[in-house]
């Protein structure tokens, strides 16, 4: 698959959203479930938010992906999460994951590294996030790194050998925040550049990628789903950063841009393709 | 009652409301429930949010009315919604009923099964969950429609009989939303027009609409509290789209005309009212 | 201490969370979650909230401070708040504590009277909330008010002397949000003006004032932690207002002057110091 194959999907990816207005479910954390909503409507999808264990089932059967995001646990999620992993295998249904403060607590460790049984289709974090389900999933020679919270201390350069292991143990892809953002089948590596140094001062820009990312994963692949969320998300970063001077008003008008942006602006976002090593 | 004295007692509810501050507590959504707070706020209403049973009870004895939202249910719900519903009952307040996503889990059902023994003043949904309530509750002739989550697959004319029936039932009134918004209370149907297609854009426009009817029912009918929502939510709608061209900035204009609206603006939102046959 | 010198501290508050970027986990309510965190960033710190009893501990063991807000309590609250006062003890981590609606529900009551054995190094709340956590405590000669819910019934000025005790018990700081805010640590009492009406008009303005008093108590005294907290918060308020005319635009105003605001111009926001009687 060449670049320009590359660019045709996503705009494909873009306007099939746009015209079926597809549902993609989420489990996801309280701080930034709204932002998750509004950014998956901006793009064109649908949304839906559960924590009952049932209704987890629900969005993997009824929804065209899910996305689950491992913030804020609650008891419930103990058996929720699982439950829901394992309806979407049953149903085909592709997940995109974020191990979101992996490494903090003990439930959050047991729910991700039981994930690995039904893995997700889009596994997306920052750089400290995916070396350490690596390393929770045994795919690294050395034992897995501790992050210190929800940043990320590693540089995505740091993170690459660790998204490839991932993407290639679940033949899906893996996305990973940064400055530069680097999207991987295990086959291409994709490196997408924008955004905006305001989406750190925001909390959510990472979770809500993860949900726009569901909702391109319900009519395209991995790969592709996760590079036009990243697309989408740099060229809305660096438009909203234009016209804005602090993070209340450049999220708004992030948003916005979201809501805006064309399919073929998103496909001609700044990206490189290269192997995989 | 006639629409002159509709439109004097809508007047009236703006104005008390304003004057007065007065409390609707809500157990709602995690996704919305900011939107939800602060649209009861911009309107001139004081907010208060719970989970847990004797706080709910304590909602339905110390506030005006209560708001009581279906959606993001948790296992604690399955204890405070009924006792809610229960004390709110005994107390005499009116409470607003959201059935947003009914069908979707068994607790759910249950929990909106068992409420048609308390039911509320004000019933807001869309048509589908207007009508999937009214078969939940053995309302309607034939079975209940399924609803495919928390978007609408019925229109309102659809669910006009069915909006009506649960109105003659709960004594209360019925508010049904989509491109024209029905509001009932089993013997007038009003039909109010305006508001914007970003609200299907932003998440939580129906949720906080239902909020702020509770704001309104705290010193007016259930009719004229639904109606005076639904009204003044088209104004605030109509006016932000007119003012903005993507839903961040739409939401952000949508709060400010709640704010700004004037008691005979919201009165004089275009709106018919016909006999319910 | 005198002016100048608290000045020059908050001076120093202000640009060494702007430098090291601090975090301060919270535990906080589901209404106003994305505020604390985005007023926290916009300020220069890093948030992360969670739920869990060992992940409150986490926030205790690895942040600068934790932020402890009583608002929506569910039944794991039962465990986490304790625990994570604990800890924050044992690891002689500050913490802010929000009483948010003392007085509603058994579990609220029996969470804050147990603080009485770890208390917090800062308490915010409006008048009602600190003369009820006073009463309480067990501090005030009389019987505890009191509070109707979320809004203060009480003036500042009525708070003084149970701030002043509650600073005294603690060795922490006491703020008093109302017209002129109260800032005490038992021995000075400053008197900080400035905010907005709107700030009334929105959904947590206390709510993250309390959680950017966290990130400040990361690095200076509760007492100057506090004061820097409100007096950006009365800057930011009194900027935000004179540039919008409604509450939607008002609260990303405001959180764009958060984040503009300079150290000198917080440090100067205007404010007065007298000796606690």
């Amino acid at each position: 698959m060449d670049k320009q194959e590359i660019q045709r999907q996503i705009m494909q990816a873009v306007e099939t959203v746009r015209a079926t207005n597809p549902m993609a479910g989420s489990i996801t954390n309280s701080v930034t479930v709204n932002f998750v909503a509004n950014a998956q409507l901006a793009v064109g999808g649908s949304a839906a938010m559960v924590y009952l264990p049932d209704e987890g089932e629900f969005l993997a059967a009824a929804g065209g992906a899910v996305y689950v995001n491992a913030g804020t646990l609650l008891p419930v999620h103990a058996e929720t999460l699982p439950r829901t992993a394992k309806a979407c295998a049953a149903q085909g249904t592709p997940w995109v994951l974020d191990p979101v403060a992996i490494g903090i607590g003990a439930l959050r460790t047991q729910i991700l590294e039981a994930f690995k049984v039904y893995p997700p289709a889009i596994i997306r974090g920052n750089a400290s996030e995916i070396i350490a389900l690596s390393g929770l999933w045994g795919l690294e020679a050395t034992a897995a790194n501790n992050t210190r919270g929800v940043d990320s201390t590693d540089t995505v350069d740091a993170a690459r050998a660790a998204a490839i292991r991932l993407a290639r143990f679940t033949g899906g892809a893996v996305a990973v925040s940064g400055v530069r953002d680097l999207v991987t089948d295990g086959e291409l590596v994709a490196l997408s550049e924008g955004g905006s140094h305001f989406m750190e001062k925001i909390t959510g820009s990472g979770c809500s990628l993860g949900g726009v990312a569901a909702v391109y994963a319900t009519c395209a692949s991995p790969f592709i789903a996760a590079l036009t969320a990243t697309n989408v998300y740099n060229l809305a970063g660096r438009r909203a950063e234009a016209k804005t001077s602090a993070p209340g008003s450049f999220q708004v008008q992030f948003i916005d841009e979201l809501y805006l942006a064309e399919a073929r602006e998103i496909a001609e976002n700044p990206f490189t393709v290269e192997k995989a090593e």
